[in-house]
């Protein structure tokens, strides 16, 4: 009987050291998976698609294009410019800014999803995906596509934050970008990414209009933003300000209505369509510090960036060509490209600078607008930015 | 040794017993403690006090009152005008909104503080304050000053609220109004009262001015709101829509700036000093949808309320002779008065109506500018409501 006891008893020893360890090794094992990092030449980029409105493919029309562009125009020309900038711009993370499908003529939520998505998936990059305020239009709810979304491949899109149990809205998370394999920033992240369902529409009957980003969603933002901080301004490589941080969402916020042409990089043919109500979310950003840049999509004529106490507002500008547009004015596509500083001694530190610029989908995908929405020291010259 | 055996265990079993039970019963302990609810005749009535800038009493002088008002005047006649409201008004509470002493002047913090609320604690009837933005200038810090009140005699101010572990500021909490002792609501909260810390200044370098309310405190607010709106629509006697609320912190919001003399009752004369940013505390309110009033000090010689989308945003006009004011403009102080509607039974039901007004520190305490913030059915005529 002692022997059995004794046998026991390192049974149950052995069994609670192999749980205290896996929780960890499972963490580790998650986030390697995971991992995103500057590529060896420095460079991180990332493509936004805004506003695919992605329906049933082939016999879904375009819609806002030239009378010499009507004919044969369909979903399928989304997803013929989605490849070619994903063959141009070699991009290491695609982000889909919501009102990914146009729900209410989508047939089938999921098989738009499949469809919208595919040459993202079919390329092997990582992407991620939000809500817009169509998306869940069609045969699935709101968390349902996020769900699907989630479960697809080679994306890198959460439900939500898995340490949160109430929180509103669904596809709220973070990522971290690592710095460059084998440099002294490998395990730290250099630049963060958050996004954020920003919601569909007013529930409260005295407010109209819009969604908003709700103060669960931002106490999350603001935790996650001062976790990082902390870490980042930790030892080993232990640095003086947080890293860089872009946040991606759909719906612009009421700031988006501080500039005009005298003060934005872009273009401003619509109007701002907000909430009608401001929820802070801008103020928790200032306050949190790192945010350098925001961007949404949902107004599909608007492709400025403006800048506002030391955060740019940007769009995308619209994507879809089932997306209502401007006939003659081109579709187009935001990038972001990140780079790294070598250090002194010839290894690579951590982020140099962060531009933007936006590709049109002409036959030379020209590159438009491009301006610098950060830099370590000072912000640079805005000419010769575009490549 | 089995009989010890056994004592041991019986004796285990009853201390655990005695724990469970003890949770529950010091819980109630502390509820019955401080539990606020309506008279008998069907009132509870609230007097707010705003800005008594009070400093070392006899010693410190009056600002901005009439040349002949000068000789004499002091700090004590704020403790005059106070106790004259409670001899006069009956106050079931008492509310000071902050600024409740004029720390830069105040030679000691806690004096000032045991000077400054010393009416309501001898006085016997419950108070309450939150923080301004110039409590904590003298010899006490924010949590100092508030972990100070927290002690005082008769009132019912809380540091924080407990469950909560991270919350900003110091002084956020909430205070259940029952109904009326025997009758079917003597244990359901009919009107309930948030309190905040609306902070002081920004210490964001790139937002200048006051402080704001944090989505930490938002957060907390909200789900404190639907707790309560679940409890109040559950038997016994479930109700179909919450019960009113009424807010207190010391910076208003930015909506303050939404009137002009054409929708408001009362005065501004001066600039609306909330923070230069807009945190969404506004939308979280009309969102949770049971607040009907929002009561502010910090601009001294605005008194005005005016009403946003189903919220009322009130003033209450400065009460304190060390503050500054205007010379000839009398210090003043709002008041509430919420109303018990009578059943068909002849019993007494929820809340009918809540009223506000202001005294004035003149001779008859002149009552002006009654009005209804909220009737159950529907906002009433505005006269012949001054009592």
């Amino acid at each position: 009987m002692a022997i059995v006891h004794e046998v026991v008893v390192r049974l149950v020893v052995a069994l609670l050291v192999v749980t205290l360890l896996s929780g960890p090794i499972c963490i580790f094992g998650k986030q390697s998976q995971s991992a995103l990092r500057f590529d060896r030449n420095g460079e991180f980029r990332i493509l936004q698609v805004a506003d695919m409105h992605y329906a049933d493919g082939k016999t879904t029309p375009c819609k806002d294009v030239l009378p010499e562009q009507v004919p044969g125009c369909s979903d399928l020309n989304t997803t013929a410019f989605l490849k070619r900038m994903i063959l141009a711009f070699h991009p290491h993370l695609i982000v889909f800014t919501g009102d990914n499908i146009f729900a209410s003529d989508a047939t089938d939520a999921a098989s738009s999803m499949n469809a919208g998505f595919a040459p993202a998936v079919s390329a092997n990059i990582p992407w991620v995906a939000v809500l817009g305020n169509h998306d869940q239009e069609s045969t699935l709810s709101r968390e349902g596509v996020m769900k699907h979304i989630v479960g697809m491949k080679n994306t890198l899109s959460q439900l939500n934050p898995p340490e949160v149990h109430v929180i509103d809205g669904f596809g709220n998370y973070n990522l971290e970008i690592h710095g460059i394999e084998g440099s002294s920033f490998a395990n730290k992240s250099v630049l963060n990414l958050y996004f954020l369902d920003s919601g569909d529409y007013s529930t409260v009957p005295s407010i109209h209009g819009y969604g908003w980003i709700k103060p669960s969603q931002q106490l999350w933002f603001q935790r996650t933003s001062m976790k990082l901080r902390r870490a980042y301004m930790s030892k080993p490589e232990a640095q003086k300000a947080p890293a860089p941080g872009l946040v991606y969402f759909h719906i612009p916020l009421p700031e988006y209505s501080s500039f005009d042409s005298s003060n934005f990089t872009g273009v401003k043919q619509e109007n701002i369509s907000s909430p009608s109500v401001n929820s802070g979310f801008f103020t928790t950003m200032v306050e949190a510090g790192d945010v350098k840049a925001v961007f949404t999509g949902h107004d599909h004529v608007n492709d400025f960036c403006g800048e506002l106490t030391g955060i740019h507002l940007c769009y995308a500008g619209g994507f879809g060509y089932h997306a209502y547009g401007k006939a003659g004015w081109a579709r187009r596509a935001r990038v972001v490209v990140a780079s790294m500083e070598k250090t002194e001694k010839g290894g690579w530190g951590t982020v140099k600078s962060i531009k933007t610029w936006k590709h049109l989908d002409d036959e030379k995908l020209t590159a438009i607008e491009g301006q610098v929405l950060w830099s370590k020291s000072s912000v640079g010259n805005a000419s010769s930015l575009v490549p």
